[in-house]
């Protein structure tokens, strides 16, 4: 299938590290080469970088890793394909404005006989399960706000939301408009609270190794969510299936 | 105010020869410094790489220049701000998604008391007069036609449209959605049909030249629109005030 990559943090950090490790598994480490894409939020806006080459041979994989864009919300992903083509309109992260704001969307898994969007107003452009399915969901939060509901609000609606949608396969995603990011774990997702004091880390996919200690200010607090852990000397956590998470300010809510 | 950039053809086609022109006026040959943007189509999907630093310093621009991103449609933008700040959310081509296809957006011009959005789906993440008036038209686009309406009939309602935001002040842009390009001229814009016989082009703001003889088939056709134009040996049409042209693999449509 595929694999997800977020972060969230409470002043922009650079993802650097984590996406040099992350990258080696679209075609080198593991067998993630259908394309691959990365969103940076930087304020209300977004940049959305796609490539439908492997990540470890994209040009524009050269280009993130050379161009320490800060920010504080990331989503990136790397695709093997289930269902659709490999082209553009088909890779991940895909994204739409709702309520004024740029929400950003990444899915790990494999759907069917996902519910119509027949009187939506979110369609999707490519053939995949997930844009379907996201467009579905971001039908359902337009129906139901007007405007942006509270955080708690939003957490119980996509928890509600998310577990419809799992019954109809595989559903882990990362989804985020720049101030809060969720995180569904249907399968198979892990995650990570780097905070004072900070440490060296080590990559899984190569032998590289970073002195956080030396990188950050002793107030950063910076979440990391994966598939799979990316070190291989911090103490991941593994979500369980079903769990949604909401992060703020690289924090767990509670 | 800003300058755009807009390419159409029958072929995919890389734009890295008017590129080079054109990023020189983000900050060495003009003043359009507070940002840059540019959308590639591919099949229906886009890529869209933004950055608020000037295009003739950007490594996202050194990128685009490296990385020959062959399209059938192309906008790009480069930014001298008048209304809003310069960030990444104000930062033009915008994109939003309508009928199941990506539009995307520039605009060159100053505009002011817009008609409100209130009751649209669509709403700007910025806070530029241009971001408003595209999802102003975007709003009378949906509210008008459930489903993408022919091209003819399209062509009407944006000229109907235009012709509204018009009288808010100067409305240079372009609009397309990876099949269709449409260029609505309120002051300058000045295009170019590239095709058999091809011949040799020479930039306006570098010492840089080209033989597309020698780059293309004899059946490619290639439309080119831009604020100024790009060559200074190539005999580009200046737009007519109030006039909308529609494109479509590289022709201009009677």
């Amino acid at each position: 299938m595929c694999q997800l990559l977020g972060m969230n943090c409470n002043t922009p950090t650079d993802i650097i590290f984590s996406f040099e490790g992350f990258r080696r598994r679209g075609g080198l480490t593991d067998e993630h080469s259908d394309g691959w894409g990365i969103a940076f939020f930087e304020g209300e806006g977004c940049r959305l970088f796609l490539d439908y080459l492997p990540s470890i041979s994209s040009p524009v994989a050269d280009l993130v890793r050379a161009y320490p864009i800060k920010s504080t919300n990331v989503i990136a992903h790397i695709r093997k394909a289930t269902q659709g083509q490999i082209n553009l309109a088909n890779t991940h992260p895909f994204g739409r404005e709702l309520w004024g704001q740029y929400w950003i969307f990444a899915h790990n898994g494999n759907l069917s006989d996902l519910p119509s969007l027949e009187q939506g107003r979110f369609l999707p452009v490519g053939s995949t399960d997930s844009e379907h399915a996201y467009c579905w969901i971001l039908n359902q939060l337009a129906e139901r706000f007007q405007s942006p509901p509270s955080f708690a609000a939003l957490r119980d609606t996509l928890k509600e939301l998310s577990s419809t949608l799992a019954q109809h396969g595989t559903f882990n995603f990362l989804l985020s408009n720049g101030q809060v990011m969720f995180a569904h774990c249907s399968t198979k997702l892990h995650y990570l609270v780097r905070q004072a004091p900070f440490c060296h880390a080590h990559l899984s996919d190569t032998d590289l190794a970073v002195d956080f200690s030396r990188e950050t200010q002793p107030s950063d607090r910076v979440a990391m969510i994966a598939t799979e852990p990316l070190t291989d000397n911090e103490n991941w956590t593994a979500m369980q299936s079903g769990q949604l998470i909401m992060l703020i300010d690289g924090t767990i809510q509670p």
